[in-house]
């Protein structure tokens, strides 16, 4: 973990620790860097990270500000840390119902920009939300990249074993989603009955150097499932 | 809008109209500042908006790729742009519903960082997507800030004018959305069946100081609305 990344860690867990609330003011910087005693560098790019995590705002000339009317178990939309984290309340475990090595279909391939019929991994989940089902997860994972799997792994989580014992980086993301009903199969499987609305999501995910890994597709029990995005100016 | 913005525009422009694919290349920044004639920081400042937009990635010692695999008719929920940019092949249209100033509940007061009973504008709208209904949109605007709103600029865009013709920045903005069902009275608005499946979506919306000034609550058609998201990598 670099320098910056730590101090981002600190100043989070400062704000947490201080139970600092949305609109309270930070320190300016100068007492920042003497507070971590590091450069005003590694300041600035620490609060940059804070900024683009949702939990600061910058106004010029005024200050830094504390962000966080988020909401207490909701699912952050912009990230991949998992649900534990956002749901750190709540018990979440995963079943795996599947896992086998396939061909890639056209809308897999095309997701994952790679040939027709290469091999990739398939894996059913179910994750439950304090015993309750969360959501049926369909991943489909290029061999190439990810060359093994096992049902534990896919138990825990396939992203930490990627970062941790591949040493890959996923740098970033495309989510596609919309509302729908569902089908008997995916409700069977949530043990709901089927009609019953879901929020259907597509993620891609990408390494740093941009090629996809995994692509994959959720359905959500909507009594159990709520969501939130932070976004920040630079989208505005 | 500063040189760096201007050329942000440019090289999306330039993207567009060389039909670049996800994963092309991009000129070196030598041959950027070259070609369109700025520094080098001017040229990394309109890198970063444009990474930050999700149009492009950066790999370090690699160079610069185009990132552009977003599907055509989903609306982007990392923006207020309005509707009209995402879905620029449809025909979008809205209805004032109704437009009062009102005090503000607690909801509304808890939301908008105002005190109870304040004033607010209330506005409610329904969307439409080529003559479909595409949501039923009521939104709460503290009268502190917006001082005049009328029918005109509540069937264009609200957020133009305030940009436009006050001079306000927008600065972020958050999110809260789930799954459920119409109510009698949605479904009304929307010409759909009560009990039908709905996303529904709170937004607070933020001026670049902090002050929140639009608390809105959307009901999405579910058959006429599909959503995107890119994350880049400071979320993952």
């Amino acid at each position: 973990m670099l320098k910056y990344q730590k101090i981002a860690i600190e100043i989070e867990e400062y704000i947490e620790n201080n139970q600092l609330q949305q609109g309270n003011k930070l320190p300016v910087l100068e007492t920042l860097m003497t507070q971590f005693d590091v450069s005003k560098s590694t300041i600035i790019k620490a609060l940059e990270v804070l900024e683009k995590k949702g939990l600061i705002f910058q106004v010029r000339g005024s200050g830094i500000f504390v962000r966080r009317l988020r909401r207490k178990g909701y699912i952050n939309l912009l990230t991949n840390q998992g649900f534990k984290k956002d749901l750190d309340d709540f018990s979440i475990t995963s079943k795996v119902v599947e896992l086998d090595v396939k061909k890639a279909s056209s809308e897999v391939a095309h997701n994952l920009n790679i040939e027709l019929n290469s091999e990739v991994y398939y894996v059913k989940r179910i994750r439950y939300i304090n015993g309750q089902t969360l959501c049926l997860e369909e991943s489909y994972i290029d061999k190439a990249i990810i060359p093994y799997l096992n049902k534990e792994i896919a138990t825990e989580s396939i992203f930490n074993y990627i970062r941790e014992a591949l040493g890959l980086k996923i740098g970033f993301s495309d989510s596609y989603l919309y509302v729908d009903v569902l089908n008997q199969e995916e409700a069977k499987f949530l043990n709901l009955k089927s009609g019953l609305p879901k929020l259907y999501v597509e993620n891609i995910f990408y390494l740093t150097n941009g090629q996809s890994f995994n692509f994959s597709k959720v359905n959500y029990n909507y009594e159990q499932s709520q969501f939130f995005i932070q976004a920040n100016g630079y989208y505005l």
